[in-house]
């Protein structure tokens, strides 16, 4: 298997968008991905830059990808945070998203964090084994809130 | 009441400081806090800062703060996160909390993101109702999955 993991160049940006939307259908989500091609471009490669992505490409095809970036814990200090980790459907269980994995926890820990993180779906019962079998804890206890754009108009309207 | 919201100063993190040690006794976990004075102050003051932090004064107190960053969505792009809202417990139910979060809001709006984030613990029924009243919405179905940094470690080694 002819396999690079790679950083991704402004170029990949295409790729990486298509990886995002079949993400979200199988996610169960539609019409969510608001994300343009030129939005890709401008975060992922401004300076700093909003993002840091890798690619897996697979006989110069793009198959994969993993999207990341640094948050703070004021317990720990500076730590990664791995927003997607993508591999195109008819590519799964081949090893790629292993690698892909691999590939973003040597990167976090050349950057010298404590602490790894991400969400998983509480029904995605495959992945959670995954990180669970990686070394990853999967806490319950903790939920997500958020305000999305009507809701913060609608706060910043009412005060 | 003589309540200012201000953004923090570098020789406001003792008090931070303090302020996140009480929040970790609150949420039932000691031993950790590794993060020191002298981290806040690299971290929250370097080119581009990890994290801004306001601070509520009280009096000339430092009574409460906000800490937060922002993220990056695959299908919202930029997005603020509030790591940690926190008042001192002799000052809560005055208010204090009800105007740092008001003020992370406004900050983050004007910073132009479409998603605002938080986690919250499960059982901290009275944070739910409150965030909840704000318009935000809490998730049940996303996990957190986490690798310290003798995860990370033990993966390494086994590359």
């Amino acid at each position: 298997m002819n396999l690079i993991i790679r950083i991704a160049e402004r170029e990949d940006m295409k790729s990486v968008l298509l990886l995002i939307n079949e993400l979200a259908e199988f996610e169960r989500e539609t019409d969510v991905v608001n994300l343009t091609y030129d939005d890709l471009i401008r975060d992922g490669f401004s300076d700093p830059p909003l993002f840091v992505c890798f690619v897996a490409v697979l006989n110069n095809q793009i198959v994969g990808m993993s999207l990341s970036y640094s948050r703070y814990s004021t317990w720990k200090g500076k730590t990664m945070h791995l927003e997607d980790l993508i591999v195109t459907e008819k590519e799964r269980g081949t090893g790629i998203g292993n690698a892909l994995f691999s590939n973003f926890i040597k990167y976090s820990h050349s950057k010298g964090v404590k602490r790894i993180e991400w969400a998983v779906l509480n029904w995605n019962i495959n992945a959670i084994k995954f990180y669970e079998s990686k070394g990853a804890v999967v806490y319950d206890d903790w939920h997500i809130a958020q305000m999305n754009e009507t809701a913060i108009k609608n706060f910043i309207s009412n005060k």
